[in-house]
């Protein structure tokens, strides 16, 4: 039986965009869902300034409210040394680091360079392992950037070895407004995954009106067995004009299920996690005058 | 350069379901928009008993009215031989016809079993070839039946088999609710193209909440290079449950334009048509309670 794991970024990822906030109750109720549909890795929430995800707010009290199951790794975005403090503090084993490919969009996302911001992620890295906390990384734009266009490939791959020397446990290819096409989604995510040595490679997945699953199969066809999805297609991105919700997790399992490539998820709790995720978002009922389409 | 063909069924599998009758003018409209997109070959209209499809009562009214292009192939849906003799009158030099793999859905669709309406093609293939009319003829619930569940891929294959022998230019394998994957997209078109001595082949999948992108780019991946779609993925099936929407052109065009692979039909022009075609559709907008989403 062939598995594939899919990493959940949904409470994260999914509800960070939100401009109303989520009742911490909510979110709480959220990752519950989750846990109880099978997913073992989830994306909680964000350790970051709260002024400038003020959806993000309350990471700690989510975290201290949710029910950790046994065997699922419960993890966080970080940005930058103070939250990795503020998520060791909380007793997290997994977070999860992120930097673009692009100064511009990485300058807009994380106010950083990006050698300021391999800096800080090496840093982090250094202090996670003693602690035994496993690292993540999201390399952002790797398949074209809002504002610089096209991504040379070379760069995500420059990165992915920076962030391996480091110790990364696990890397993840962004494609952060859907700019992928499934030739890209094959070539890059196959060109890093046979420079790796040691991490692991995921890929992140943006809507565009569902060529999001093409970009998954073409890089499923190219031996990626780890993909991120956010429950309900939830997401965005404030500082990347254009992006639109991430690849839904529920829609990603079925593509997988019909294929009887095992992910460890059941269909009908996550098709409700996904229902639940979409009744929390005001984002996805905006565009067009009310109308939910954040294809 | 590598090129691809898109057979655009907006106007007639699109518009068809639609409860409220699209003014004749506004069907116009949209078959010129689609031409002046650059689409090669497009399903205008049906020709069937009013009573049964009262949407596409002004069939001949459409045809008259429509701004035909010296290049472009202008064909229509027809059920049975009075269908094949209205088109004929109408000018047309191609036909496409319809059956299903499945008895309980052709019964549904089209009020007759499944040899029958073998045989009812075969007439229609006797009657054109004199005429110099192509017929192209879709295979319906090819990957699945939404009341008999699976289907036997060997069902299609036998049917594909017999429609090359009735003289068909063209088959389509149809996906008519949206139940394949990219392995059935895969094997079933990949089996049947290798049988196939003259007859070109199709896929047409319909929505699944976007793995019809990946449904296509299975196929594609298996030699297919006939692509149907709809402009704005509207549409559904009256006779089956569940039935989505079609696949919709102008995401399916993108793909492809995203990899270099040729289409002949220019992107904005058809993204034109697609909210054009959406403007048009009330069965679109009435899930959920007025929220836009036949995905």
């Amino acid at each position: 039986m062939e598995t594939v794991e899919i990493f959940e970024v949904g409470p994260r990822d999914g509800l960070q965009p939100e401009p109303v906030f989520v009742e911490t109750a909510k979110k709480i109720q959220l990752v519950d869902m989750l846990t109880g549909a099978g997913c073992k890795r989830i994306e909680v929430t964000s350790f970051v300034n709260p002024k400038w995800v003020p959806q993000m707010r309350d990471a700690r009290e989510v975290f201290q409210g949710i029910n950790q199951k046994d065997g699922v790794v419960y993890n966080a975005l970080i940005p930058n040394m103070k939250g990795f403090e503020r998520a060791a503090e909380s007793g997290l084993k997994e977070v999860v680091t992120i930097m673009s490919t692009s100064e511009s969009h990485n300058k807009k996302n994380l106010n950083t360079s990006v050698p300021e911001q391999l800096k800080i992620i090496e840093e982090i890295n250094k202090a996670a392992g003693p602690e035994g906390i496993r690292v993540r990384s999201y390399i952002a734009t790797v398949f074209g950037c809002p504002i610089e266009g096209s991504t040379d490939p070379q760069k995500a791959l420059d990165i992915a070895l920076a962030l391996e020397s480091y110790g990364a446990y696990e890397i993840s290819l962004g494609d952060t407004t859907g700019m992928a096409n499934p030739d890209s989604a094959y070539y890059v995510p196959k060109t890093i995954l046979r420079a790796l040595k040691k991490a692991r490679l995921a890929v992140h997945y943006h809507k565009y009106f569902g060529l999001e699953f093409a970009n998954n199969l073409a890089s499923y066809n190219a031996g990626i067995r780890i993909f991120d999805g956010a429950a309900g297609g939830l997401g965005g991105c404030p500082y990347a004009p254009g992006a639109r919700g991430n690849c839904a997790t529920e829609i990603l399992t079925e593509m997988f299920h019909r294929m009887g490539v095992e992910t460890g998820i059941d269909q009908q709790k996550i098709e409700e996690a996904g229902a639940f995720a979409q009744s929390l978002s005001t984002l996805l009922y905006k565009k067009d005058g009310g109308v939910a389409c954040n294809t």
